[in-house]
């Protein structure tokens, strides 16, 4: 079908919704996807759809379709593959703009699954609407409130980053560790067979919508290779693409086609096209959510010359190595820098170089701030990057320290201009001890909202940058 | 001077130490390091020296070691460099046995701390002692409780595995880290710029320390290549060794100069020499700790035949893609168990194949106990991988559910006889939502116990087990 954006933005702002398959009985896959919707305060009215159950949750239950008292713009059906052909044809005329389907057991299963998936799409074009899935876990969207599965806890913070993924669980995995890391989205998107709405149609759709500012996938495959890369050249040309193509390996393959029934096809040729178009590849749900952190904080080709500091020797030496390694200029001080940052470390153990050392375990706020400040005025620098990994929390005085050490980082982003990025290790070492976890993570909060990303890892933070430059 | 194994052993398990530089005002270094040292429990006494303070943390204090009622074995030296000239001077002929220096400005700040340096080495042969350091944070043995900086809260359990380091940053978090994963140490040794006793005499030592069978290092240089190189021959062909060795690039060998004097050396000999003696190259933190606990459960050379197994099509798929890209075959299941798992497996979403895709996210727990032992009876098959990454606690029944599901695959490891590694990503979303980090950390624990190493990413636990075999 040809691609109509209103249409599809009807259905991802969707004001309306039943679940059919909605169940109060906590075993059942139908009561746990109602339990999430409802928690996360869709904002519209909530239908629940199931023939053998009277309330749900304190909510009054329809049979059917039919018997709702006004057609929903979106209806989820949970119930298995072959009973959902009948909810299809009670939606049919009504004014339902999508039906989600959930279950497993189409295409991807073989014969018997593409003939029920091909009934589907013929019923949904006869019936005048879109289908989303089937094997996928729907819609994520803060703004109305809708979430997929099982997003009961993503965040109700509108961003701009769309995600779509033919995965449901990488769709929701990678919208937590968004949140973990402090990425917001405009929406997720689990598509699992692309039945009728596909990869090229919620491209186009992202590329036009303006809440949205990167685009990122996980693909294993595409249904159409040339309209995909239309769509994906289109998209790419305004904004930023990041996508995390698996299916590269034998067995690989062919788990993609027990998973989506899709083909992976070859790696060269998805390669190329991602280049041509100027795509980031990503691999993994770590690197796709850094390098979405590293676009959100730092913007496309951020520089190349790094200025790597922290307290140690260890830390600086290492991140040079995984630096030059990703093709990164660690060059040393300028000559003016250089000169008032000996003046500024002039004490054991730090070393006013590139790599620079600001001595560790127990250095004092005041020269932290002021060779920190130098820093950000070295001319031959584009990015700070910090490394908290060690002992800092010791030295500058617990979370309190943590905190001023975090402002005066944010004051010296602020006045450079420069962007800075911040590496802290977790240091947890068991359930028995999680305080610093949270104090870390009270850090982090602080950091994001002054500006500065905060990667778990040097490598992932190096990694990061060298994919958005 | 010639390596003498007692002399060492003496060191790394002295009964009785000094602390030069004690101090109980908070602000000062030797206060802090003093606090670590007494909160571990050190089982001996612990003489605190200092000449201007006569309490520190309700202790009596010696103004210097003269005055010490017994000479101790061990010697901390906490106070600046210049001045631990006099201390060196004390402690000859008196039967001390080492002195750790930590303070950092010899060698690496040039001339002037190398003549510094010097001169400490001839106190220490003419004194009849030896030195570890200058620049670095000591020593940690869990048996004696002995801690290096800031080591207060590492574990209490002697383990099998010898870390040496050459910074004091790292084998800091390395012992932090190694214990989050659940590795134990029989020592960890931060020997700085190995003025006297170096990377060579620690690495005979543990290849002759009955405690330990694993040998790990951070290394920025080796003082003397050749005595180097037959030290490692001689520890590796009798024990695992893993050496993570930085200053590959320019950038990174300037900072080596600067932080611990030493030189770096060319890539190609050493990534040679380590080839050539069959130590295991890790590089970083996270890798170095994952090869280590891959040793551990592993141990070395378990096989390149993977089950890859979880609850969603996409991280198999994505485990297939990292698998073969390290060299790991993922071969189909056999035809008996093929069979057989079908049968199991017959709802819609799960796939009976290698990858193994049990079904998610609701998968009840007979099935996933029936499928995941058919799994360990394959028969080709030499390692499972079971990646409870996404869905598994809301599936499985909360913590309740997890444990049963751990118990399941405790099971599944014991009657296949074959090694089962875990996934179990962090699903921590922010400061105030860590319970079910601190449940995840919970089912870890039971795991290691039952013999199962768990990793934070299917990443991580690929490279790891593709790095020992």
């Amino acid at each position: 079908m040809d691609f109509d954006f209103a249409e599809i933005d009807a259905i991802i702002n969707a004001r309306s919704m039943a679940i059919v398959g909605a169940s109060g009985k906590p075993a059942k896959f139908g009561s746990y996807f109602t339990g999430v919707q409802l928690s996360f305060g869709f904002k519209g009215p909530v239908y629940l759809v199931n023939p053998t159950e009277t309330e749900i949750m304190g909510q009054q239950v329809y049979p059917d379709i039919k018997s709702l008292p006004e057609a929903p713009e979106l209806v989820y059906v949970t119930i298995p593959a072959h009973r959902s052909m009948d909810v299809l044809r009670d939606c049919a005329g009504t004014g339902v703009k999508a039906v989600i389907i959930l279950a497993a057991g189409f295409k991807e299963i073989g014969e018997e699954g593409e003939a029920l998936e091909e009934e589907a799409l013929k019923l949904a074009r006869k019936g005048g609407f879109r289908i989303i899935g089937p094997n996928c876990f729907g819609l994520y969207n803060p703004r109305n409130r809708l979430t997929l599965l099982p997003g009961y806890d993503f965040s109700t913070t509108p961003g701009n980053i769309a995600f779509i993924s033919q995965s449901g669980g990488f769709s929701a995995h990678v919208g937590r560790m968004g949140k973990s890391l402090g990425i917001d989205f405009s929406a997720i998107v689990s598509y699992g067979n692309a039945a009728d709405l596909d990869e090229s149609d919620f491209i186009r759709y992202f590329a036009r919508d303006p809440q949205t500012e990167v685009i990122a996938g996980y693909l294993e495959g595409a249904k159409d290779g040339r309209e995909f890369f239309n769509a994906l050249k289109e998209a790419a040309s305004s904004k930023d693409v990041v996508l995390w193509k698996v299916g590269k390996s034998e067995s690989s393959q062919r788990a993609v086609v027990s998973h989506t029934g899709s083909l992976a096809g070859s790696s060269q040729v998805w390669e190329a096209m991602m280049r041509q178009c100027g795509v980031i590849e990503a691999s993994g749900i770590d690197e796709l959510c850094d390098v979405l952190l590293a676009l959100k904080y730092l913007g496309r080709k951020p520089g190349r010359r790094l200025l790597l500091s922290g307290g140690g020797g260890g830390l600086g030496t290492y991140a040079a190595d995984l630096a030059e390694a990703e093709g990164f200029e660690v060059p040393p001080l300028q000559e003016e820098s250089l000169v008032k940052m000996q003046d500024i470390l002039n004490q054991a153990g730090a070393v006013a170089s590139n790599p620079l050392d600001i001595g560790a375990p127990l250095i004092a706020l005041p020269v932290f701030g002021a060779a920190l400040k130098e820093a950000g005025r070295n001319a031959s620098t584009d990015i700070l990057i910090f490394d908290m990994a060690l002992n800092f929390a010791f030295g500058l005085g617990g979370e309190e320290g943590l905190n001023r050490a975090a402002e005066i980082l944010i004051q010296v982003k602020e006045k450079s201009g420069k962007p800075l990025v911040m590496v802290m290790y977790s240091r947890a070492v068991g359930a028995d001890d999680m305080l610093f976890e949270e104090v870390l993570r009270r850090v982090q909060s602080k950091l994001l909202e002054g500006g500065i990303p905060v990667y778990p890892s040097m490598p992932r933070a190096i990694r990061a940058i060298s994919l958005i430059n």
